[in-house]
């Protein structure tokens, strides 16, 4: 008998927005498997670490830090047959996922390689677009709007056409893309309705109207354009 | 000193996926408000039954059935009132959510009556969204990808050009607007690639492709369109 992969995910950093689910199966867990970049801290992990087992073995997936599409897919077919050594001896795996493991995370790539082989149960987290919204205090979308979610790196051609199709919308992983995206918000009239989040549910969350945020972003940040509660009232 | 209002997201139906804030906010509430739909029996309640204390005291926002927008405001104004004088006295009082308070939810109205006067805090819940997607394996979104979310009650010309516009989407709040959404898709040549799930993570979930799907759907279904993990290998 196959171990089961589950791929966890484990909402957007409180370690208090894990689910009951995923602290249960991470706190029994035999073998976790998590990905880190470029030899860095990672950030699942540390979601996790008060609830991860001093016993647990650990796959780390190093993923260098390249725009090239090779050398990650490599390390992920790497970690992958490390999993499936461990799923081959009965071992279940237990995947961390920051997030939600199908909301933009990188868990596809595990899924991927290995869910037409082995068991496969994906444990739904709190997303990072829904825990800034919290933060924020802005309804993300209600009734019959329609929410648009965009990735920073998109294309600013498109981007920018995206954004003016939208009701609400959510730019999601902004990092190095924010001066593209403030030139996309500006044209299309937004700067003023847009606020700024910067690792929403840490201790060191940034929460700001777009107009005031820095020149620079993190990785994980997001912009988020919505109507707000006083539209329902 | 006023109590705090909490809005408190319970994830999709499967109580294990109420986050560890969720559960210890609940587990020592003293007082709990929520919505029921025409004296039926409150979802958002049942998911969260196991966990809510038998001294709480219960709040009960009963919605008439109707798609006039002023008995359920009256509703809420109601409730909110009731939730003043609560607050008012000191008492914190948690509002259960199902899913995520800010998306798609009724909390909105209560965060619109309420917020302003008194200290709110928005305590973020799993998505039926991702949770529709773990239950099917279908990654909802990734890398540069633009993820849509489409309301079922949406009017059909909007709906269409929404839809053309998509590249991954998903239709929430199925229910009786299901054979608009069929003639959509078939219109855009997506129905053979769009899964129908029905009450995810719940013991009578159903799943199935959207061409075996039943004629009629329940509130609590989704429609899925999206790539697949295959995009990504």
């Amino acid at each position: 008998m196959s171990g089961t992969l589950y791929g966890v995910g484990l909402g957007p950093g409180d370690p208090e927005l894990l689910t009951m689910k995923a602290h249960r199966l991470i706190s029994s867990a035999k073998v976790i498997a998590y990905p880190t970049l470029a030899g860095g801290n990672s950030f699942a992990r540390a979601i996790a670490a008060d609830v991860i087992p001093e016993t647990a073995r650990e796959i780390i997936m190093d993923i260098p830090m390249t725009t090239a599409r090779e050398p990650a897919q490599a390390a992920y077919d790497k970690g992958a047959e490390k999993i499936t050594r461990e799923l081959e001896k009965g071992n279940d795996v237990i995947a961390l996922c920051e997030g939600d493991p199908f909301f933009y995370g990188s868990f596809m790539y595990l899924f991927a390689r290995l869910s037409d082989q082995f068991k496969t149960e994906i444990v739904p987290g709190v997303t990072s677009m829904t825990a800034c919204a919290a933060a924020q205090g802005l309804p993300l979308a209600a009734r019959n709007e329609v929410l648009t979610v965009i990735p920073g790196p998109l294309e600013e051609k498109t981007m920018a056409a995206r954004v003016d199709q939208a009701d609400s919308l959510i730019i999601m992983k902004v990092g190095r893309h924010l001066p593209k995206i403030r030139k996309i918000l500006d044209a299309a009239g937004l700067s003023n309705r847009a606020a700024y989040i910067e690792r929403a549910t840490l201790p060191n969350e940034v929460r700001l109207p777009l107009t005031s945020a820095p020149e620079t972003a993190p990785y994980f940040s997001m912009i988020l354009v919505t109507k707000g509660a006083d539209a329902w009232l």
